[in-house]
Protein backbone atom coordinates (compact mmCIF):
# COMPACT_ATOMS: atom_id res chain seq x y z
CA UNK A 1 0.00 0.00 0.00
CA UNK A 2 1.84 3.27 -1.41
CA UNK A 3 0.93 6.56 -3.06
CA UNK A 4 0.45 3.95 -6.27
CA UNK A 5 -2.98 3.72 -5.51
CA UNK A 6 -5.43 4.87 -7.93
CA UNK A 7 -8.93 6.11 -7.10
CA UNK A 8 -10.35 3.12 -8.60
CA UNK A 9 -9.27 1.64 -5.92
CA UNK A 10 -9.32 3.95 -2.97
CA UNK A 11 -12.64 2.92 -1.97
CA UNK A 12 -11.37 -0.43 -1.67
CA UNK A 13 -8.31 0.45 0.40
CA UNK A 14 -9.88 2.74 2.46
CA UNK A 15 -12.57 0.28 3.90
CA UNK A 16 -9.66 -2.58 4.00
CA UNK A 17 -7.35 0.25 6.06
CA UNK A 18 -10.54 1.91 8.15
CA UNK A 19 -10.59 -2.15 9.69
CA UNK A 20 -7.02 -2.29 10.26
CA UNK A 21 -7.32 0.76 12.10
CA UNK A 22 -10.55 -0.37 13.85
CA UNK A 23 -8.79 -3.54 14.89
CA UNK A 24 -5.99 -1.47 16.26
CA UNK A 25 -7.83 1.16 17.98
CA UNK A 26 -11.14 0.26 18.50
CA UNK A 27 -14.81 0.97 17.17
CA UNK A 28 -14.97 4.66 18.55
CA UNK A 29 -11.20 5.47 18.63
CA UNK A 30 -10.18 5.57 15.09
CA UNK A 31 -10.65 8.44 12.47
CA UNK A 32 -10.35 9.20 8.66
CA UNK A 33 -7.00 10.74 9.26
CA UNK A 34 -5.59 7.16 10.72
CA UNK A 35 -7.31 5.46 7.09
CA UNK A 36 -5.12 8.25 5.08
CA UNK A 37 -1.72 7.62 7.24
CA UNK A 38 -2.14 3.99 6.94
CA UNK A 39 -2.35 4.09 3.32
CA UNK A 40 -0.14 7.57 2.70
CA UNK A 41 -2.92 9.19 1.41
CA UNK A 42 -3.36 12.76 1.65
CA UNK A 43 -6.43 13.43 4.67
CA UNK A 44 -9.05 14.48 2.24
CA UNK A 45 -8.67 11.56 -0.27
CA UNK A 46 -11.12 9.32 1.90
CA UNK A 47 -13.65 11.53 1.89
CA UNK A 48 -14.08 11.20 -2.22
CA UNK A 49 -15.47 8.20 -1.69
CA UNK A 50 -17.15 8.93 2.06
CA UNK A 51 -18.54 11.92 3.02
CA UNK A 52 -18.11 11.19 6.69
CA UNK A 53 -16.44 8.58 9.10
CA UNK A 54 -19.87 7.51 9.81
CA UNK A 55 -20.41 6.48 6.02
CA UNK A 56 -16.64 4.76 6.09
CA UNK A 57 -18.67 2.89 9.25
CA UNK A 58 -21.64 2.11 8.12
CA UNK A 59 -20.29 0.62 4.65
CA UNK A 60 -17.72 -1.49 6.91
CA UNK A 61 -20.82 -2.87 8.46
CA UNK A 62 -23.06 -3.02 5.56
CA UNK A 63 -20.05 -5.65 4.49
CA UNK A 64 -19.96 -7.48 7.99
CA UNK A 65 -23.83 -8.13 7.67
CA UNK A 66 -23.70 -9.28 4.06
CA UNK A 67 -20.44 -11.61 4.71
CA UNK A 68 -22.79 -13.17 7.94
CA UNK A 69 -25.32 -13.84 6.14
CA UNK A 70 -23.56 -15.77 2.97
CA UNK A 71 -21.75 -17.47 5.73
CA UNK A 72 -24.76 -18.83 7.21
CA UNK A 73 -27.00 -19.42 3.97
CA UNK A 74 -23.75 -21.85 2.74
CA UNK A 75 -23.89 -23.52 5.98
CA UNK A 76 -27.15 -23.99 6.05
CA UNK A 77 -27.76 -25.66 2.59
CA UNK A 78 -24.78 -27.68 3.78
CA UNK A 79 -26.35 -29.71 6.55
CA UNK A 80 -30.17 -30.11 6.41
CA UNK A 81 -30.39 -32.79 9.02
CA UNK A 82 -30.73 -31.07 12.17
CA UNK A 83 -31.18 -27.53 10.64
CA UNK A 84 -31.42 -25.59 13.91
CA UNK A 85 -28.08 -27.24 15.70
CA UNK A 86 -26.45 -26.85 12.32
CA UNK A 87 -27.28 -23.04 12.28
CA UNK A 88 -26.65 -22.28 15.50
CA UNK A 89 -23.26 -23.87 15.02
CA UNK A 90 -22.90 -21.89 12.11
CA UNK A 91 -23.35 -18.81 14.14
CA UNK A 92 -20.25 -19.23 16.63
CA UNK A 93 -18.00 -20.86 14.52
CA UNK A 94 -18.97 -16.92 12.43
CA UNK A 95 -18.64 -15.07 15.30
CA UNK A 96 -15.15 -17.06 17.00
CA UNK A 97 -14.07 -16.71 13.79
CA UNK A 98 -14.17 -13.21 13.39
CA UNK A 99 -14.68 -11.65 16.85
CA UNK A 100 -14.10 -8.00 15.97
CA UNK A 101 -16.83 -8.11 12.59
CA UNK A 102 -19.13 -9.58 15.39
CA UNK A 103 -18.60 -6.63 17.68
CA UNK A 104 -19.49 -4.42 14.95
CA UNK A 105 -22.31 -5.91 13.84
CA UNK A 106 -24.14 -6.66 17.15
CA UNK A 107 -22.32 -5.10 19.71
CA UNK A 108 -21.78 -1.33 18.25
CA UNK A 109 -24.31 1.22 18.28
CA UNK A 110 -24.81 2.27 14.71
CA UNK A 111 -23.81 5.17 13.35
CA UNK A 112 -26.36 7.18 11.51
CA UNK A 113 -26.02 6.43 8.25
CA UNK A 114 -26.26 2.67 8.87
CA UNK A 115 -29.86 2.40 8.88
CA UNK A 116 -29.82 2.41 5.48
CA UNK A 117 -32.43 -0.37 3.62
CA UNK A 118 -28.92 -2.50 1.97
CA UNK A 119 -27.63 -2.65 5.21
CA UNK A 120 -31.03 -3.29 7.01
CA UNK A 121 -32.09 -6.00 5.12
CA UNK A 122 -28.27 -8.14 5.77
CA UNK A 123 -29.07 -7.30 9.58
CA UNK A 124 -32.10 -8.87 10.06
CA UNK A 125 -31.42 -12.10 7.61
CA UNK A 126 -30.20 -14.60 10.08
CA UNK A 127 -32.91 -13.56 12.91
CA UNK A 128 -35.49 -13.94 9.30
CA UNK A 129 -34.13 -17.04 8.61
CA UNK A 130 -34.62 -18.62 12.15
CA UNK A 131 -38.31 -17.08 12.35
CA UNK A 132 -39.37 -18.61 9.46
CA UNK A 133 -37.83 -22.23 9.84
CA UNK A 134 -39.86 -22.18 13.19
CA UNK A 135 -42.92 -20.70 11.37
CA UNK A 136 -42.96 -23.75 9.13
CA UNK A 137 -42.76 -25.98 12.84
CA UNK A 138 -45.56 -24.42 13.59
CA UNK A 139 -48.11 -25.18 10.54
CA UNK A 140 -51.04 -22.95 11.06
CA UNK A 141 -51.34 -22.87 14.36
CA UNK A 142 -53.37 -20.26 16.21
CA UNK A 143 -50.82 -17.57 16.77
CA UNK A 144 -48.34 -19.60 15.26
CA UNK A 145 -46.47 -16.00 13.91
CA UNK A 146 -46.32 -14.66 17.64
CA UNK A 147 -44.57 -18.04 18.92
CA UNK A 148 -42.03 -18.46 15.98
CA UNK A 149 -40.51 -14.73 17.05
CA UNK A 150 -40.85 -15.51 20.13
CA UNK A 151 -39.16 -18.47 19.88
CA UNK A 152 -36.69 -17.21 17.07
CA UNK A 153 -35.69 -14.24 19.92
CA UNK A 154 -34.81 -16.71 22.68
CA UNK A 155 -32.87 -18.82 20.52
CA UNK A 156 -30.66 -15.56 18.91
CA UNK A 157 -30.55 -14.27 22.62
CA UNK A 158 -28.42 -17.69 23.83
CA UNK A 159 -26.34 -17.74 20.78
CA UNK A 160 -25.72 -13.91 20.78
CA UNK A 161 -25.30 -14.01 25.14
CA UNK A 162 -22.72 -16.88 24.24
CA UNK A 163 -21.23 -15.83 21.87
CA UNK A 164 -20.05 -12.28 23.32
CA UNK A 165 -19.83 -13.97 26.78
CA UNK A 166 -17.06 -16.13 25.19
CA UNK A 167 -15.33 -13.42 24.13
CA UNK A 168 -15.46 -11.43 27.18
CA UNK A 169 -13.03 -10.79 29.92
CA UNK A 170 -15.06 -11.98 32.37
CA UNK A 171 -14.83 -15.86 31.02
CA UNK A 172 -10.89 -15.92 31.98
CA UNK A 173 -11.88 -15.02 35.62
CA UNK A 174 -14.77 -17.59 36.14
CA UNK A 175 -12.33 -20.61 36.87
CA UNK A 176 -14.63 -23.15 35.27
CA UNK A 177 -14.25 -26.33 35.37
CA UNK A 178 -12.22 -28.21 33.09
CA UNK A 179 -14.41 -29.32 29.84
CA UNK A 180 -17.06 -26.79 30.71
CA UNK A 181 -16.45 -23.87 28.31
CA UNK A 182 -15.91 -26.01 25.22
CA UNK A 183 -19.19 -28.09 25.99
CA UNK A 184 -21.39 -25.16 26.91
CA UNK A 185 -22.66 -25.00 23.18
CA UNK A 186 -23.60 -28.39 22.58
CA UNK A 187 -25.50 -28.09 26.77
CA UNK A 188 -26.84 -25.08 25.47
CA UNK A 189 -28.41 -26.72 22.05
CA UNK A 190 -30.19 -29.59 24.04
CA UNK A 191 -31.57 -27.22 26.58
CA UNK A 192 -32.85 -25.23 23.92
CA UNK A 193 -34.19 -28.23 22.00
CA UNK A 194 -35.83 -29.72 24.65
CA UNK A 195 -37.36 -26.76 25.77
CA UNK A 196 -38.73 -25.83 22.12
CA UNK A 197 -40.13 -29.67 22.52
CA UNK A 198 -41.65 -29.55 26.32
CA UNK A 199 -44.90 -27.78 25.18
CA UNK A 200 -44.01 -25.21 27.26
CA UNK A 201 -44.33 -22.69 24.04
CA UNK A 202 -47.92 -23.43 22.96
CA UNK A 203 -48.56 -23.25 27.05
CA UNK A 204 -47.39 -19.60 26.78
CA UNK A 205 -49.03 -18.46 23.93
CA UNK A 206 -52.53 -20.16 24.66
CA UNK A 207 -52.19 -18.23 27.86
CA UNK A 208 -50.29 -14.78 26.71
CA UNK A 209 -52.50 -14.29 23.41
CA UNK A 210 -56.39 -14.98 23.60
CA UNK B 1 -18.38 22.13 38.74
CA UNK B 2 -15.84 24.64 38.00
CA UNK B 3 -12.13 25.82 39.29
CA UNK B 4 -13.14 25.75 42.91
CA UNK B 5 -13.08 22.00 42.94
CA UNK B 6 -10.55 21.25 45.96
CA UNK B 7 -8.32 17.76 45.32
CA UNK B 8 -10.44 16.12 47.68
CA UNK B 9 -12.88 15.61 45.64
CA UNK B 10 -10.88 15.69 42.72
CA UNK B 11 -10.68 11.93 42.09
CA UNK B 12 -14.64 11.80 42.21
CA UNK B 13 -15.13 14.71 40.12
CA UNK B 14 -12.49 12.92 37.26
CA UNK B 15 -15.09 9.58 37.67
CA UNK B 16 -18.21 11.27 37.35
CA UNK B 17 -16.80 13.38 34.36
CA UNK B 18 -15.17 10.45 32.72
CA UNK B 19 -18.80 9.01 33.01
CA UNK B 20 -20.70 11.54 31.06
CA UNK B 21 -17.90 11.80 28.15
CA UNK B 22 -17.81 8.02 27.75
CA UNK B 23 -21.63 8.64 27.11
CA UNK B 24 -21.71 11.41 24.74
CA UNK B 25 -18.23 10.36 22.87
CA UNK B 26 -18.08 5.90 23.55
CA UNK B 27 -16.30 3.72 25.50
CA UNK B 28 -12.89 4.29 22.85
CA UNK B 29 -13.45 7.85 21.69
CA UNK B 30 -12.67 9.99 24.80
CA UNK B 31 -9.19 11.12 26.58
CA UNK B 32 -8.45 12.33 29.63
CA UNK B 33 -8.11 16.19 28.24
CA UNK B 34 -12.22 16.01 27.42
CA UNK B 35 -12.41 15.12 31.47
CA UNK B 36 -10.29 18.15 31.96
CA UNK B 37 -12.38 19.82 29.94
CA UNK B 38 -15.12 19.10 31.33
CA UNK B 39 -14.06 19.86 34.56
CA UNK B 40 -12.66 23.22 33.65
CA UNK B 41 -9.02 22.15 35.31
CA UNK B 42 -5.47 22.15 33.70
CA UNK B 43 -4.62 18.92 31.63
CA UNK B 44 -2.29 17.58 33.87
CA UNK B 45 -4.97 17.70 36.97
CA UNK B 46 -7.08 14.07 36.60
CA UNK B 47 -3.12 12.66 36.33
CA UNK B 48 -3.03 13.10 39.99
CA UNK B 49 -5.66 10.44 41.23
CA UNK B 50 -5.14 8.30 37.78
CA UNK B 51 -1.97 7.45 36.43
CA UNK B 52 -3.36 6.58 32.56
CA UNK B 53 -7.20 6.88 30.77
CA UNK B 54 -7.10 3.45 31.04
CA UNK B 55 -6.87 3.55 34.75
CA UNK B 56 -9.76 5.78 35.34
CA UNK B 57 -11.49 3.29 32.86
CA UNK B 58 -10.63 0.56 34.87
CA UNK B 59 -11.61 2.86 38.02
CA UNK B 60 -15.07 3.26 36.44
CA UNK B 61 -15.67 -0.32 35.48
CA UNK B 62 -14.99 -1.48 39.11
CA UNK B 63 -17.60 0.88 40.48
CA UNK B 64 -20.22 -0.39 37.55
CA UNK B 65 -19.44 -3.90 38.52
CA UNK B 66 -19.32 -3.55 42.40
CA UNK B 67 -23.48 -1.36 42.13
CA UNK B 68 -24.19 -4.46 39.79
CA UNK B 69 -23.50 -6.78 42.26
CA UNK B 70 -25.27 -4.91 45.52
CA UNK B 71 -28.13 -4.70 43.16
CA UNK B 72 -28.32 -8.21 42.38
CA UNK B 73 -28.18 -9.54 45.82
CA UNK B 74 -30.67 -7.04 47.52
CA UNK B 75 -33.38 -7.90 44.58
CA UNK B 76 -32.54 -11.58 45.48
CA UNK B 77 -32.51 -11.13 49.07
CA UNK B 78 -36.53 -9.12 48.49
CA UNK B 79 -37.15 -12.27 46.39
CA UNK B 80 -37.37 -15.87 47.96
CA UNK B 81 -39.90 -17.45 46.13
CA UNK B 82 -38.90 -17.79 43.00
CA UNK B 83 -35.30 -17.26 43.22
CA UNK B 84 -34.20 -17.79 39.51
CA UNK B 85 -37.18 -15.82 37.99
CA UNK B 86 -35.99 -12.63 40.47
CA UNK B 87 -32.92 -13.16 39.41
CA UNK B 88 -33.23 -13.10 35.53
CA UNK B 89 -35.98 -10.21 35.77
CA UNK B 90 -33.47 -8.25 37.97
CA UNK B 91 -30.13 -8.84 35.98
CA UNK B 92 -33.00 -7.41 32.74
CA UNK B 93 -33.87 -4.75 34.78
CA UNK B 94 -30.46 -3.29 35.69
CA UNK B 95 -29.34 -3.65 32.17
CA UNK B 96 -31.79 -1.97 30.77
CA UNK B 97 -31.62 1.05 32.92
CA UNK B 98 -27.91 1.46 32.91
CA UNK B 99 -27.23 0.34 29.24
CA UNK B 100 -23.89 2.66 29.19
CA UNK B 101 -22.86 0.76 32.55
CA UNK B 102 -23.94 -2.91 31.08
CA UNK B 103 -22.07 -2.10 28.01
CA UNK B 104 -19.09 -0.68 29.81
CA UNK B 105 -18.96 -4.44 32.09
CA UNK B 106 -20.14 -6.58 29.45
CA UNK B 107 -19.52 -5.35 26.07
CA UNK B 108 -16.39 -3.61 26.19
CA UNK B 109 -12.85 -4.84 26.08
CA UNK B 110 -11.17 -4.24 29.31
CA UNK B 111 -8.04 -1.96 29.76
CA UNK B 112 -4.99 -3.66 31.18
CA UNK B 113 -5.28 -1.94 35.02
CA UNK B 114 -8.93 -3.88 35.07
CA UNK B 115 -7.88 -7.10 35.40
CA UNK B 116 -7.21 -5.88 39.49
CA UNK B 117 -8.66 -8.61 42.13
CA UNK B 118 -10.78 -5.77 43.86
CA UNK B 119 -12.91 -5.51 39.63
CA UNK B 120 -12.49 -9.50 39.03
CA UNK B 121 -14.10 -10.17 42.69
CA UNK B 122 -17.00 -8.31 41.63
CA UNK B 123 -17.34 -8.84 37.90
CA UNK B 124 -17.71 -12.80 38.84
CA UNK B 125 -20.05 -12.23 41.43
CA UNK B 126 -23.46 -12.15 39.16
CA UNK B 127 -22.42 -15.94 37.96
CA UNK B 128 -20.76 -17.19 41.27
CA UNK B 129 -23.99 -16.88 42.57
CA UNK B 130 -25.70 -18.12 39.66
CA UNK B 131 -23.94 -20.70 40.27
CA UNK B 132 -23.88 -21.55 43.54
CA UNK B 133 -27.47 -21.86 44.06
CA UNK B 134 -27.24 -24.49 41.01
CA UNK B 135 -24.81 -26.15 42.76
CA UNK B 136 -27.31 -26.65 45.59
CA UNK B 137 -30.08 -27.78 43.93
CA UNK B 138 -27.96 -30.87 42.42
CA UNK B 139 -27.03 -31.72 45.96
CA UNK B 140 -24.04 -34.28 45.51
CA UNK B 141 -24.85 -35.58 42.49
CA UNK B 142 -22.23 -36.65 40.84
CA UNK B 143 -20.23 -33.84 38.57
CA UNK B 144 -22.51 -31.55 40.41
CA UNK B 145 -20.37 -28.96 39.73
CA UNK B 146 -19.37 -28.83 36.15
CA UNK B 147 -23.11 -29.16 35.85
CA UNK B 148 -24.14 -26.20 37.63
CA UNK B 149 -21.46 -24.43 35.26
CA UNK B 150 -23.27 -25.41 32.15
CA UNK B 151 -26.28 -24.41 33.47
CA UNK B 152 -25.43 -21.25 34.55
CA UNK B 153 -23.40 -20.43 31.12
CA UNK B 154 -26.45 -21.51 29.66
CA UNK B 155 -28.66 -18.88 31.59
CA UNK B 156 -26.11 -16.28 31.77
CA UNK B 157 -25.92 -16.73 28.10
CA UNK B 158 -29.42 -16.25 27.33
CA UNK B 159 -29.99 -13.37 29.71
CA UNK B 160 -27.00 -11.64 28.52
CA UNK B 161 -28.12 -11.88 25.08
CA UNK B 162 -31.20 -10.71 25.27
CA UNK B 163 -30.11 -7.83 27.13
CA UNK B 164 -27.97 -6.59 24.39
CA UNK B 165 -30.33 -7.40 21.41
CA UNK B 166 -32.57 -5.70 23.44
CA UNK B 167 -30.44 -2.55 23.05
CA UNK B 168 -29.31 -3.23 19.83
CA UNK B 169 -29.95 -0.87 16.55
CA UNK B 170 -30.89 -4.57 14.52
CA UNK B 171 -33.98 -4.82 17.19
CA UNK B 172 -36.16 -1.82 15.75
CA UNK B 173 -35.56 -3.71 12.27
CA UNK B 174 -36.99 -7.30 13.45
CA UNK B 175 -40.44 -5.91 12.66
CA UNK B 176 -41.85 -8.23 15.72
CA UNK B 177 -45.60 -9.08 16.08
CA UNK B 178 -47.12 -6.32 18.84
CA UNK B 179 -46.41 -7.78 22.46
CA UNK B 180 -43.46 -9.94 21.38
CA UNK B 181 -40.60 -7.86 22.26
CA UNK B 182 -42.64 -7.30 25.94
CA UNK B 183 -43.47 -10.42 26.67
CA UNK B 184 -39.87 -12.38 25.41
CA UNK B 185 -38.33 -12.03 28.97
CA UNK B 186 -41.06 -13.75 30.57
CA UNK B 187 -41.09 -16.50 27.81
CA UNK B 188 -37.50 -17.18 27.88
CA UNK B 189 -37.62 -17.43 31.66
CA UNK B 190 -40.85 -20.40 30.63
CA UNK B 191 -38.19 -22.07 28.27
CA UNK B 192 -35.16 -21.96 30.88
CA UNK B 193 -37.01 -23.23 33.84
CA UNK B 194 -38.22 -26.15 31.47
CA UNK B 195 -35.19 -27.42 29.69
CA UNK B 196 -33.86 -27.00 34.06
CA UNK B 197 -36.46 -29.40 34.53
CA UNK B 198 -36.53 -31.75 31.51
CA UNK B 199 -33.97 -33.67 32.30
CA UNK B 200 -31.76 -33.14 29.17
CA UNK B 201 -29.03 -31.65 32.12
CA UNK B 202 -28.62 -34.66 33.85
CA UNK B 203 -28.47 -36.56 30.39
CA UNK B 204 -26.23 -34.47 29.18
CA UNK B 205 -23.69 -35.01 32.06
CA UNK B 206 -24.01 -38.32 32.15
CA UNK B 207 -23.19 -39.30 28.80
CA UNK B 208 -20.31 -36.06 28.67
CA UNK B 209 -18.48 -36.28 31.72
CA UNK B 210 -17.49 -40.28 32.83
Amino acid sequence: MAKSINDLHLKEACVQAAREVIAEHGVEGWSMRDVARKLDISHQAPYRHFPSRDHLLAEIMRRCFEDFAHFLDQKSKAKKDDELRGMGVAYMTYAAKHPLEYRLMFGTPWPEPAAHPDLVKYAVHAFDVLRRNLLQSHGDKRNAKQQSELEAMFIWSALHGLATIDQSNVMAHLSLSKGVQKKSMDFMMNMIQSALESGQSDEFIKNEFK
